[in-house]
């Protein structure tokens, strides 16, 4: 049942997409990076025993209030959780080797995902968009700019922790509530919780792999105002049918 | 001789400040941090005939393009250069001691910069005003929450470069012109001469110390567009006079 034009207007006005592993693959080389990590490791420890990437995860919570998100990050922690878990016997070779996974994990290939260019045009056509990515400024900009998404996108922000308070305040830059606010983008804790924590609507469409810090959230499964998508080609629909509940103002039904 | 309030509504119309060693202090920490890496160094290096600074300098050059500006970059670079310099002798231990180095960056005090307060509230009295901060994003947000002086700016800029490219992306975002703009900070080459080959305004306030990669710059000694002033209390009237000069379009005599 279409809502009429009036209605309509005073609906969503804003659709923001998240960067990494919605846009285009990142989580991938972070893997990448992990096994190329394990496998240095692998020649001072038993991996099976020492609970090598739980000590990882520990050293990466612990360090990401000082160094941040991203891979320069990564790099610091892995560097430091090398010498904590070979008790400094890692050689200064194998600890460059370590460097030089980072670089790569900064240099990797932007790669666009499947059907995101079309989808991201198609609502751009009917709403306005931003770009709301976490992450290291200097390496989420050369990711924008190989991704060639760029151009689709009149305003990006690039952010350090995506928090109420964060979409608050990109909102206001906007000056629209958070009612008439969807965000698109992989991670429910990232994404789409803190945007329906202010009153706003999200689409989650899940990436192959999640990075186990994102997989933390606390939305129930019948969250009316989330949909769940499998692809990027799916998007314009979803938000065309939230559109159409925040325009009635009711509940979202689970798709 | 004052200027008509006629002409002054169409001079100056925003005034942008850099943060690091303008706003507040930052140069010393990474000085203190060079230091703390000589004196590992020094344990592997004569570094009276090693160059080791200069070393260093390169592979912190060569790997700008890759890791961006900031205490991380440098730290990883730290970490190369040490690995390099030492032909892989030096020990985990030591390596691990680089990275409590770089932490230790991150997490230096902010110290407000005197008369800096004071001078930024005036010139916000009568002209809109904007942080242009480069450099890391998660580091530089803490730093301007530490400062204090958050709340002197409405609108806060994290760049990753200081180019004319970028200045004139964040003008076009206030919709004023060059013409309109001065740019106050401590270093030639990033806060003045981008925005003066923009056809902007500079006011030069140098730090006691200056990278070596922010001394390189390729202004005149006798740019019209520029003032050199030695300390924040200064800033107030070099605005206000640059603003006459705007205002009736002459070139500005030196001070």
């Amino acid at each position: 049942m279409p809502t009429p034009t009036a209605l309509r207007s005073s609906a969503i006005a804003l659709v923001g997409f998240d960067g990494d592993d919605t846009l285009w693959k990142s989580e991938d080389y972070y893997r990448d990076a992990e096994a190329a990590f394990e496998a240095i490791l692998g020649q001072y420890l038993d991996l099976r025993d020492a609970g090598t990437l739980q000590h990882l995860l520990a050293v990466e919570r612990r360090n990401l209030k000082v160094f941040g998100y991203g891979a320069k990050g990564m790099t610091l922690s892995m560097i430091e959780a090398a010498i904590e878990l070979t008790e400094a016997r890692i050689s200064a070779r194998d600890l460059q080797r370590i460097v030089e996974i980072g670089r790569a994990t900064l240099q990797h290939p932007v790669e666009v995902i499947a059907g995101v260019r079309e989808a991201v045009a198609a609502i751009a056509a009917e709403f306005d968009v931003v770009l709301i990515t976490k992450g290291d400024l200097f390496h989420q900009e050369a990711k924008i700019a190989q991704s060639g998404l760029g151009a689709l996108f009149p305003r990006i922000e690039i952010v350090s922790e995506k928090d109420p308070r964060t979409y608050a305040k990109v909102l206001a830059e906007f000056g629209i509530g958070a009612e008439r606010f969807v965000m698109i983008g992989n991670s429910l804790r990232s994404d789409v919780e803190p945007v329906i924590a202010l009153g706003g609507w999200g689409i989650h469409t899940p990436y192959a792999t999640t990075w186990a810090h994102e997989a933390e959230h606390g939305l129930s499964a019948d969250e009316p105002r989330l949909r769940e998508v499998a692809m990027a080609a799916d998007w314009p629909q979803a938000v065309a049918e939230l559109d159409r509940h925040a325009a009635t103002q009711g509940p979202v039904p689970s798709a």
